[in-house]
């Protein structure tokens, strides 16, 4: 029987150090606060919102909402962004992606200050990935992924990892924070030829496809460790990830459910990066 | 017998689209010139920017040498590139690393003018490689690299690659540039565990460790790709790539030599930069 990797008990002990760190932040007079930014009210954003608002109430980060019609202009959410730059109650700026397609996103995402960019949207702070410098903040998605694998005792120093996805948001900045951590990195995609000897090769697979229940127990091994990022709706309208997670479960060594997996872990990375943006700002690191 | 990929083959041509693009340029008023910066006299830079002024005059780009102490501070490094910066007659600066250790290298390569970076030093430069956008500059030797791969008649779409090397100088950008390629990327470094079994099941293998000699036959198959751009000294002090061609050529599908391969097209690259920074400064692209 593989181990089921608890996701939300990743994200509750995640908390926990959240909740101690915003404690002593209170007590010298800092007050960690996220504003999220959302156009237009589409449903997804407006549960996300609704979910991160509870989390940062439960670890006591405090949140401002700035809610703007679709239509606004690149410029106008430049002023915006400006605005939240410059105002020092404001830890962190989350900005909901995607942008209506009339909004430069190069020119917005270059806007938001460097030291509040909680969602890692900015050129710089990307670039810092890339280098394998976390001075700055790590995208929520691909850091989840890699806590997933350090918190259950998964040693990944010179351990194979497939990472399937080449994003910019999942795929290739996680794939650097693996190299960070000494993994050897296979990115796979679309066009990879022959995916299941890849996967049944690798020590470690991480896939973030989007299509529900896509991997059986074809694509690993006893020793596999699997890592599911993929949310999508099965064929009955039922939550699942990349993974056919009855049919791998027992086959595997280790696996991420979904839900209750990734998922669960990636808003606490939020609001780690909050956090950091308040002691950033505080000059407490 | 495998195929010796020539590199100076490889390079000849791309001298001769460089020439073309120089003519037309300076029909146009616009002269394609190299600012060379240098610290200090180290033989290597020397012999370095020897062969790079011989090849830019080979192909009618125009090269001005900047040379200063090694104790120059890191606040007039900076004004000389500002300077470098604003002079409309500078197409490209290339600056020789490593700086001195006393050199706040960040600050510096933050400070070269983007649309001048020609050996991809600025983040936001590195950043787009990182994209897959190549709008911007691209680190010289895996450019290089690549090319050896692309002229030799190989579809990189579908591929297996094993890139040898984690460095931002080589191995990261390349691993970038084949993921655009469609191909799947094998991140290799010291901590990788049976590298030979990696190697062994890639369609082609990149290396850059700077160990003369270390691959012999047994990395790989009949079939494999070799494009070696290691260059290092052999126990008899002989210019070395990092595989062992003797030993290897006749084992392999291709092979590029050292000395003869990838290196005869780097410094090619470097020109190409030039020719692309000096069509941006007159709004040609």
């Amino acid at each position: 029987m593989g181990l089921t990797i608890d996701g939300k008990f990743i994200a509750n002990n995640i908390k926990k150090d959240i909740i101690k760190k915003v404690e002593y932040l209170r007590e010298k007079g800092n007050i960690p606060t996220l504003a999220i930014v959302r156009l237009g009210d589409n449903p997804g954003d407006i549960s996300y919102e609704k979910s991160i608002i509870k989390l940062c109430s439960d670890v006591n980060i405090d949140t401002k909402k700035f809610v703007f019609d679709n239509d606004i202009s690149t410029k106008e959410l430049q002023q915006i962004l400006g605005q939240l730059n410059e105002d020092t109650s404001i830890s962190g700026i989350l900005l909901f992606r995607p942008l209506p397609e009339h909004i430069d996103e190069n020119l917005i995402r270059n806007s938001i200050n460097l030291n509040k960019d909680v969602d890692c949207m900015h050129p710089l702070n990307l670039e810092k990935i890339f280098e394998g410098d976390y001075s700055g903040f790590t995208p929520c998605t691909s850091k989840a992924a890699l806590l997933a694998i350090l918190n259950s005792g998964i040693e990944l120093d010179g351990k194979t990892v497939a990472v399937i996805n080449r994003s910019m948001v999942v795929g290739k900045p996680l794939a650097m924070m693996l190299l960070s951590n000494n993994a050897t990195v296979t990115i796979c995609h679309s066009k990879t030829h022959d995916l299941r000897k890849i996967t049944k090769s690798s020590d470690i697979v991480v896939t973030a496809l989007g299509r529900a229940k896509y991997f059986n127990k074809d694509y690993f091994t006893n020793e596999s460790i699997v890592i599911d990022v993929g949310v999508s709706q099965d064929k009955n309208g039922k939550l699942s990830g990349d993974v056919d997670f009855e049919d791998v479960v027992n086959n595997v060594r280790m696996i991420t459910p979904v839900p209750g997996g990734v998922g669960s872990i990636t808003t606490c990375v939020l609001l780690e990066n909050v956090v950091k943006a308040c002691m950033k700002e505080a000059v407490l690191i």
